[in-house]
C-alpha cells in the first residue's frame, strides 16, 4: 500500500486551489490542514476542499497529522515560512520561485543547510509529460550531442499592470520558467547570455520599465545555444513549445490543444482546436505529477527533483538576462553558482 | 457532495481488471463486492483493488452495501446475470456484447422489461472524448447536414484461434463497435447493409469461415452513406480514426500516441510516436467516463446512454454485414428493430 | 538532343487548352496543327498557342510535320478519330474516356488491333507525382502485401445538370477514375463489387435516376479489398486523398493546397491554406507528365502506360458499379475482360 | 508575346549550372552566350546549355546579340565585372554576395552611380513561393503588427575547409541569407544586433575562427525581435523555415521533401519523406523566379527587387553580427547604411 501523508497547504490563493484538488486526488497524500493567518480564508478553502482550517502555524507545524508542507503564499513570505517550517523538521513542497531577490534565497539556503528538510521547489514544467520525454529523448542519446535547445512561451495576455509592478521583472517573473526547464534538459547552466526586449503590447509595461517581448540567448559550457521566445501576448493562445537539435536529429513538442479534431470547413481551411487557454490548463497534469515526485522522494527517501540550488541558479541566470537586455552586452551570470 | 454508491463487480478477467481502478479513482463510487463463483479468484482481485470477495450471488444481491452492479463475466453469461440482477432491483452496467445471438438479447430486453432497473451497455467508444468531441460537432452543425461517416478499426494483432471460435464472427466480435458508435453519432441506423470480407493475416480465421478484414457499408434513411473499415492485424499500431462529411464540412479525429513529441531523426523523416498499443491504452479515459456516465444517470435518476435497445441493434446490424458479405448482396437488418 | 515530334492537336475545348500550354511547355513535343472541323474555332486557339489551324482531318492526317496525334475532343467522337487516326497510322493520345459504351469501345479497340498505331488513354491521375509515389512504395514492396486500397474524390461542386444528363451516370464519369487509379496500384482488377449512391446535393441529379454521392467495394482476385468514396460536392475543396494499407505498413497522400504556410490566426485555430480548386489545379502536372510518358514511349518504341485495354476494364468495372448500386447486389465485372 | 532578352551567362561553375537550364526554360531569356576567360569551360557549357562560348569579355559586351548578363563567376571578380559590364550599359544580374567587403561594394555602388543600368542581386530565397506567401500575409496584415519573425538555416553537412577559409565567415557566407530575406520581410533593418557563435561540428572551421553554429538576433527600430538560426551541419536534411508572429496571429513556412506521402511503418511510427537535400534541391523554383523578376523589371523599364543597396545592408549587418559574436556586446550596424 502507498504511505499516505498529511499535507498543511499553506496558502488559500491562486496556487493553493491548483493544489487542493490534486493533493485529495493523490492517493498517497491527505489534505490534513488548511492555513492561513486570516482564519475565515482558511475555513472556506477547507469547506471547499476538507482539512481543518488553522491560523496559527506553531500549532500547524507540531500538529501530529501534518507529515509536510506545501507553500503556495504569497512570493514575498517564502523564505520566512521555509524557516519556520524547516526549523520544524517538516519536508516543504514550495511554490515558485523562492524569492526575487539572491539576497533572499541566500537566506532560505542558509536555513535549509542548518535543517536539511526534504526541499522541492515547485518548477512544474518539467513534470509535464512532454517535456520530460522530450528531457528523456535527449538524455538517451535520440539526438547524439546536444547542440540547440530552443523553448517558446507565449502568454495569452498580459497580466494587470499591478502584477508587473511587483513581478520582478518579465525575466524574473516567466522567463525563469524556460531557464529552468532548459538547464534540467540541458543538464549544464549557461556561462554567458544575451537578451534583448522591447515593449509592444502594453505601454504601461514599458513605463514601468519593463518588457513585454523578449528573446534571450544562453551559451552553455559545452558550447550548445540556447533561444528562449517570450511574449506577453499571443492571440492564438498560450504557445508552449520545445526545440531540441542535436547531432543526429531532433525532437519537438507541439502544443497542446483543446480537443484533438482536425476540422475542414466551408471557409476552405484544415484547422485545429484552440490551444489550451493558459497556464492552468496546459499544465494541469504536471502539477500533479510535482506533487507526486515529492511524496515519492519522501516516502523513498530521497532528494526530490527541482532543489533550491535549481532555484537560485535559475533566478541568477534571469537577472544576468535583464541586466544583458539593459546593457546591451554579453552578461557571465556565474557568480551566482555555488 | 457527490452521492456514493456501493458497486458489486462481478467478474474476475480482463475487463474487471480494467473497471476495478477506474471505480476507486471515482468519487462517487466505492468497489463494495467483488463476486466470481470461485471465491478464490474473488479473493484474489479484492487483495488487489479492495472490496469484499463473495461468491454467493443471492448474498451480493441483498447486502445494503450494494447500490449497483458491473457485470464484466463472459459474454455467455450475461443475460442470466441481467435477469437475476434486474430482478434483485438493482441498476447494471453490462459490459458488451449483451449476448451474441439475437433470441438471449431479446430474453434480456424482457427481464429488463419486467424489472425496469436502470441499465447501461458498456459501448465505452461513445465515451471517448474524441468521438464523444467529432458527434458534438456533428450535432451542433458545425458541418451541415452530414452525408458520410466512416471509421477506422485495425487492430494490432489477430486473436488466439481459440477466442476467434467463439467470438461470433468478426463483426459481431468488433464491427458491432463500429456500428454502434456510428449509428450513434449519426442518429440514425441503416435500412441497408452492404458487406465484404477477406481473410488476409491469419488462415486459421479463414478456416473457420470467419474473416480477419472486411470493409462494410451503411445504407441511412436520410441517404447518408458510412463505411467501416476493419482488420485484425495492422503494422503500425492500434489504428483508430473517424471522419464526418457533411454539407459544410469534415471533421476527423486523430490517432493518439504514446507522446506527443516529434523526431527529426538521421533516417531524415519526420516521424511521431508509436500508436497507443490497443485499446485498454487508446480507451483508458473512456472507461472511465462511461462509469461516470453509469454513476450520473442513477443519481440524477435518468436512463443512462447506451441502452439494451443500441445493443440489440447493433447486433442486429452486424448480423446482416455477416449475411451480407457471406451471400454478396446488400441485406436490410429492419426486421431486428422494434 | 531530344526527338522532337510533331502534334495534331484535335479539339479546341476544355481539355484542349489544357494540352496546348503543356505541348509548348515539352522540349520534345511541337504543336504543328489545331483542328477543328469548324476553322474558326481552330484559327482562334492557333492564335492562342501557335501552330497550324486546320479543319481537314485528311489534310491533318497526311501532312508530312504531324507525327502523332492527340484527341481531345467530345467524348462521343472519340471512336470514329481513334479508327481514321488508327488507318493513317498515326500514334494516338486520347482524352478518357475512350467512350460511355463497351460496344463503341469494342469498336476502337478492333480498329487499334487492324491498325496497332501506339495508343494512350489519359488517365492523367496515374501521372501525378503523389499518386506514382504511393504506387512505387506499394510495388517496392514498402509496406508489404497490399491488403486494402482506398482513394477519395469530392468534387468542389456539381456540374451543370446538362453535363450530367449525357456524363454516362456518375460512375462512368467520375468513378472510373479512381477505378483506373487503383487497378492501375494495385496490379489486379476486381473479381466481385458492391456499390452504394445517394443523392444528396442536387435533387436533379437524382431526378435524372442519377446519383451525386457513392461508396463503392471492389473485392480483389488476390483478397484484397478497394474502397472508394466519390462526391459531387464538397466544402473544403477538392478532396484527393489515397491510402494503401499493407501487413507492414501504411501510406497515404496528403491534399495539394495553395500555399505551405500554416496560419495560428486571432480565432485561435492553426489553419492551412485552401485545397486546390478543381482538378486543373490539382493535377496540372500529371497532364505535362502523361504527354511525357506519351512522347518517351514512341520515341523508345515501347508502349505507353493506360491503354485501351485498361479503358475498356474501367469501364466495364464503372459499369458494373452502376449496376451493383441500382440492384442493391454484388456484380462480377468478369465478363467484359479480354 | 513576351519580349525575349539575349543573356550573357557569365561564369561555368555550380552556379552557373544552375542559370543555364533555367534560362533555356524561361520564355523571355535566350542563352545568347557562355563567357570563361578559359575557353574550354566556356564551349564545354555551351554544349550542355547551348549559347555561343566566347573567352572575350569586350567582344561580349559589344556583342548585338547580348541584352544583358548575368555574372556567376567567384566572389572575388563580381565587383570588377559589374563595373566593365556597367559602363557596357548592359543590365546586370548577379549572383549573391556583392562581395566580402563593404570596401568593395562601395566600389560597385560607385560604379552603378555612374552607369545606372538596371541591376539585381541574386537574393533568390525571396523568390520561393512560400517565403513570398509568408511575406505577403504580413505585408497584407494578416497578421496584425510583427513582432517577432524567426529562420532556421541549417545545412545538410558543413562545406570543405577550403571553401570555409575564403567564406568571409560564417555570418557573412550564410547568415546573411536570412539577413535579406527577414529584413525583406519586416520592411525594416536593425538598429541593434546580438550573436553567438560555437563550434560544435568540425574542429577545423573552429581552428580558423569561424564558427559552424549561430544564434542571432536582430533588434528592429519597431521594437520587432528577430532570431536567426544558424547551423552547418543537420542529420535530417536542410532544414529550412520562417515563423512570422503578430499581433492577430501567426504564421509559419514548412520544410519541403521528396514527395508528400505520409508513412506508417512496421516501426510504427507516422513518417514523413527526407527533407530537400539542399539549396538546389529546396530553393530550384526561385532561380527561375528569380530569373523571371529580372526579365520582368528590364521589360517593364523598372527596378528590379533585392537591389545592390541591399546586398550593401546584409553585408553590414552580417559584419555586425560577426563583430557581436566575437565581442560579446550589441552592435549597431548603422554606419554602413547609406
Amino acid at each position: 500500500m502507498t504511505q499516505t501523508l498529511g499535507i498543511a497547504l499553506m496558502g488559500t490563493g491562486r496556487m493553493a486551489h491548483v493544489y487542493g484538488p490534486k493533493i485529495n486526488a493523490h492517493p498517497g497524500l491527505r489534505l490534513e490542514v488548511i492555513y492561513n493567518p486570516r482564519i475565515s480564508s482558511a475555513e472556506k478553502a477547507a469547506a471547499q476542499y476538507g482539512g481543518r482550517a488553522m491560523d496559527d502555524l506553531d500549532a500547524v507545524l507540531s500538529d501530529p497529522g501534518v507529515d509536510a508542507v506545501i507553500i503556495a503564499t504569497p512570493t514575498d513570505t517564502h523564505v520566512d515560512y521555509i524557516e519556520r517550517v524547516a526549523r520544524a523538521g517538516k519536508p516543504i513542497y514550495c511554490e515558485k520561485p523562492l524569492d526575487q531577490t539572491l539576497e533572499r534565497v541566500e537566506q532560505a539556503m542558509t536555513a535549509l543547510k542548518e535543517h536539511p528538510v526534504p526541499f522541492m521547489l515547485g518548477f512544474n514544467r518539467r513534470f509535464d509529460p512532454d517535456n520530460a520525454a522530450l528531457r528523456n529523448a535527449v538524455k538517451t542519446g535520440e539526438i547524439g550531442r546536444l547542440n540547440m535547445l530552443m523553448s517558446w512561451s507565449r502568454e495569452p495576455a498580459p497580466p494587470p499592470i499591478e502584477y508587473v509592478r511587483v513581478s520582478g521583472g518579465y525575466f524574473v517573473d516567466a522567463t525563469i520558467h524556460d531557464i529552468d526547464l532548459l538547464c534540467w534538459i540541458a543538464g549544464e547552466r549557461p556561462v554567458e547570455v544575451q537578451a534583448a526586449g522591447s515593449c509592444m503590447f502594453n505601454e504601461q509595461i514599458g513605463a514601468e520599465g519593463d518588457f513585454d517581448m523578449t528573446m534571450t540567448t544562453l551559451k552553455m559550457p559545452s558550447g550548445a545555444l540556447v533561444h528562449i521566445n517570450n511574449s506577453r501576448a499571443c492571440a492564438y493562445g498560450f504557445d508552449q513549445r520545445l526545440e531540441a537539435f542535436g547531432n543526429d536529429g531532433m525532437v519537438q513538442t507541439l502544443n497542446h490543444r483543446d480537443d484533438n479534431l482536425v476540422r475542414w470547413n466551408n471557409r476552405r481551411t484544415a484547422a485545429r482546436e484552440p490551444l489550451k487557454h493558459f497556464f492552468l490548463e496546459r499544465y494541469d497534469q504536471s502539477f500533479y505529477n510535482a506533487l507526486d515526485e515529492f511524496h515519492a522522494a519522501i516516502t523513498e527517501g530521497r532528494s526530490p527533483s527541482a532543489t533550491a540550488q535549481d532555484g537560485r541558479a535559475a533566478l541568477a541566470i534571469a537577472l544576468a538576462c535583464a541586466r544583458s537586455a539593459k546593457e546591451g552586452r554579453a552578461v557571465r551570470p556565474d557568480s551566482a553558482f555555488g
